[in-house]
């Protein structure tokens, strides 16, 4: 049976390929969600992929991670630097969170550089564009690889 | 005519008993309704008991309580550090509000000792573990029963 | 063609004529509704008006305005002072924006002096109470009028 | 008679249209002193109009208005951010006071957010260029007639 | 053999009853101690109940308590934002702490939401009258059953 | 009957005129005692006078002085900065309070800046040396006279 | 020959007695001018009395006690929170300066507890209304003739 | 025809000589004067000279200078560290500004290390006595040939 | 002719495998080096790999990259908290960089979650063990391969 | 005739060897007294030895020290952090003063890294257990000899 | 064999004896080993004693100490203010360590009471002048004893 | 013979004129150079010229410049901001000190705007490119002949 990967986003992220382009590209959300499948195929994994402008909504889908995933990616965009519940269900979860972010955000205002998602995940990278899903997958799936060897 | 009650629930506490029990404990949030109800009984309280992830929701039941309850006991989990919108809702509802937290939030990470909520809160019980909503609803009781007298 | 406006309003503005009168007046959403149509009749624009609790839903609405509408007049309430989420959605409809607020919050507790919101939009106005509204949307046409001119 | 409004400006806006027209626009100070005559003879105010680089002067100025008018148009410019004096002299003149900025100062340099002014302003416009000051005299005018109707 | 309760108040607690009585009521210390007394009579505890204005009084009898008692309910007054110490002594007491407090102490000066206490306390109750101490009582009895059980 | 007024004075007084003369001058606490009794003499005012270096004994006194005096002046010396119990306990005193300092406590070291004591004072007197328990007790006399008169 | 005394006034003092009676009394400046001259001939000073809304003409009149007078009181109100420009000129007055407020500022809003003044204050005197003018006056007397001694 | 600079000095310099001379030395500003007039002539620069202690005469120096000079040279003294409206007038004079101060500030207190009208100039020196006069026109007189060049 | 990449490794990452083996895993830096050089050979990349305990060293290898290579890899180790010269240096360097991280900084000591290189970089990645070393090479490769194309 | 030292120590050290042993040792404050009295005797001291849980039972033996002894050992435990009455009698005694704590103050909790008394400290030693009493007599002996050599 | 323990010195510690007198004393680094060389053979170890004005080359000689000792004794001089470099090497080295200051630091500058250094000490000496090296070799003796043992 | 002066240049130096010159100009090192040991001839100052990446090297020239220096010109560049290291070398070599730096780092980022350095200068230059290091020149050969006159 295929492992479960949910891929998550956050609010706005809809508006991909459309918004600032040139902070965040031309590739649509369309095409971050292929991206995923293509890559998660490459390691055998069946990628569920969501995305809302709602907080609670994303925490409701987190919860079912729990039950059904092995893992989450999860670019929480805008809810990075204010959601708690986020925080806590992905704490609740118990499962490896790998977090994303498609711009460097460490270059850019001050308080885009907080982050209350990042104590909960296992691994963070940002700045690598939508490619950065893609490592994000490659790297879940050899986090998953040495902890089952 | 019985007097209503409301007991709200915030974000993840669905999942009571099953996660970091060591911190919350082991009973579910169907056993903590069982015991708001049972307490409900004691005073002669119509209990409401929702659980909800979303902000917004909690707002609308809030909103709700307004015109229907005597008083509300609230649990805001995570929306307790970064809602003003909840604040803004009990502190229109004028009526006496009880806040719980389950585990003692003082004795944990440093951002979850502020509280947006408690300004807007009659009294605050945290500690007591799922008994803490029982001792709310007496405390509530009480309260109520002193203003009337 | 009528030029379409989008009045959006955050949590508990539903509240409006029967919430602490003496901060908030005494005209009810509904009456804001209808001022804003009677000022958006003087300047030739067709108003769309809502309220929602819920955070995703301010942020649905403002993606939708993007595609439709020719300016925002939004008063965010609660979500002024900590969502991330409706200043992304708003710098990414690049559409003009008037944020209002009714009392003045410059006066009021601190953390109600900062505005996420404010660095996205063209204009603020508060304490006018709810004819704010209607400066807001003539300051708009204003504005409309001059970029074409 | 008619009823006097001040319209008081601080410093360096006696430099207006020559100084940073990408900021401030291209309309002279003597351009917004005929907006304000034309806004002021709508609504039946006599406007007395003053600029000076001495915050003494502002003081002064202030003060007279307590005594001759029945509200007080004020864009403090940089003693916004540094004048408590103005402050008190606005506390003490028991008059209803607009403090209007041409730019949206929330979208500047942090220290040009902060405003001693405000909290002793009953309204606060900014953004919408000189027209503000005519959105300040209009709101002005209905906060005069609603409190006396 | 009765379980014995250390009761502990802090400084100015004495005045109870006379002092501020809109923020504080008008039960006296007496009054509370006897409340105190029924609610333990109810559990089979012995109360010991002390009150002191001098801190290095209140850490002797919590280090007594550490010998002779099962649980302290502490209601530090003053001392809860000031001293190190009796949070050394709870904390080298091993006992189950109930910290009290009659007011919000959230809803006052922002001095008094600061708790050096707080992190040696199992639980946290305040807002409601005197009437926290029965609560607190209430509480710690319910701790020590389950602890036992 | 002789009005009473209560004279207090705080850690390490006792040994003024020994201490750092530079800073204290030469006068001892038994010189100050004198200057007290004379200037309460040309008032008609009983005075008595304490020293303790006991935070406890101080709230002690003016739990006393509440029930027995027209006025409280006191040096709290070091408890200035780090008792909130000595504020409680003169602000449930319901007396006028004059706090004294020999020296100009704003000239010296940054933590000594911060005075918990002075919100409940109606007025505060430093830098005069010895001689501002006099200038205080003269205030008061006149605070006493005009409320009176 | 008589020893001058310059007693100067901060912006809108020359309010007094019209302006918030309820924290400032209901004394005129002239009224205070009165007092300061019936002290100063106790004393034996001739009293040099000024006002200024402006910081400059403060600086100035400091300048020229520094060449006549032996001893200044100051109450530098508003200017008392923000000039650097007036500390440097009491600072290079090498003179013994006295400040004074009507009201005790420590017992108002936060920014008016920081004073940049004191430090080149020998004495500060707050809260005993326009008698803290008169007990400066006293004060200063001592100072001067125990530096004669 | 001359090139015009504008050598500018903020409050309390006219004492130079007299005030501190540790700090400042015993040059006067009549010898400021001569040696920016020296110093001016070996570049060929007229040198407009002026001090005030009032901050509104500063800013209507520079925005004079504006219109009449090729840089200006400016000690401001106090108002480093609290004028904006300086800092304003700098920004819109366009003129390259030379900040000069006498001592060493970085050495002094705290808050004379904050300077508002940095950011505004091209250039600052400090610590080298009367003699950064000189160098801030040696230095301004490279620029202006090096911009022309 | 191959492209090369310089992958640089900050203090004490010579202990790789040796030092807190539950924090850094147990692979040893000659281990990564060989990942390093594997990862490379995939898309064409000549390695240069060196580490260092002297920030000037690992200055003195970003200026050699300068002028060699076409990126580069960075594990700054502890010079990410405290080094301005290698920020400076990366900025110099005018090359795509990758910070990496083998731990998740986010979740350690708050000082470690503060970076100076950060805005210099393109991309961050953390929390992936050794194996981030080789997704910031593979994210590399995509970089430049984008910028190629 | 011996030379006396004061060896004195705050709250809560009499549990010393029962409270916390991993963070404390189990040497009982017995232990800690006989150590200094075989240290004193190696250089001749007499020593007096006692503890308070009192603030002010500390001050006063820090004055009687003043007046019979050479020196002064303290481990003020929880006073460190926040008595001000300590540090004033501490430098009211003009006496070398050694502070010591059992533990490693630097690597607990952040409010334990502050000392008030520090800056009356001639020296400072913790970590080393109760054998850092030892060191610390040992230290001041070296002291006095050098400054009496 | 003997047991090996290194004395490590910070930048500017070869100035010993030079630099400053008043602060540091007059002996020199040269005097300063050879109190070390004895202290140690008192306790049969083999000093290694080493001072470098570079971060790394302290880094260098931790990392072979990691190999070589049983202990350290470092006294880091302004290194201690800002390298983390060091801190991790003495955490890497899992020996016990002792930071020395020959100067009471808590007395000196603000930033000169922060190190990141204690968290990895187990225990710090300072203001003993260089005793304080001999001191800790004392210290650590005794350790090495009690572990021992 | 002639006075030497010790040139010291921090990191990145060495890349002057090909790093960012739109804010360093086009200049290299070499030309700094020669302009130094230009200026150095006019006032017969031998000039001792350095660049290093290393701050240890920097605290070895300094040290050297003690023993064979007359002052010290230094551009700390990056370690401006973070070497306590250089701090105290420039502290312990009692020479005059004059800080340079090319562009205005007041009008930079934030961190930038705070020196360690600057508090050991005599004299601070910014902004002048790099003929700031000749005025710096012209400033000390000024300083030494009026120090020596």
């Amino acid at each position: 049976m295929a492992t479960t990967v949910y891929v998550l986003n956050g609010p706005n992220l809809n508006l991909l390929g459309t918004r600032e382009p040139e902070i965040y590209g031309r590739a649509t959300l369309k095409d971050v969600e292929a991206l995923c499948r293509d890559a998660g195929q490459r390691h055998g994994f069946e990628i569920v992929f969501h995305q809302s402008n709602h907080e609670g909504a994303l925490v409701d889908w987190i919860q079912e991670a729990r039950r059904k995933a092995a893992g989450i990616v999860i670019n929480p965009a805008a809810y990075t630097h204010t959601s708690v519940a986020i925080l806590d269900a992905l704490l609740a979860s118990d499962l490896p969170v790998i977090e994303v972010h498609i711009s460097n955000v460490h270059a850019r205002e001050p308080f885009r550089r907080h982050s209350y998602i990042s104590p909960a995940a296992r691994a963070v990278i940002c700045g690598f564009g939508v490619n950065g899903y893609v490592l994000a997958i490659d790297g879940l799936a050899a986090m998953l690889a040495s902890s089952k060897g």
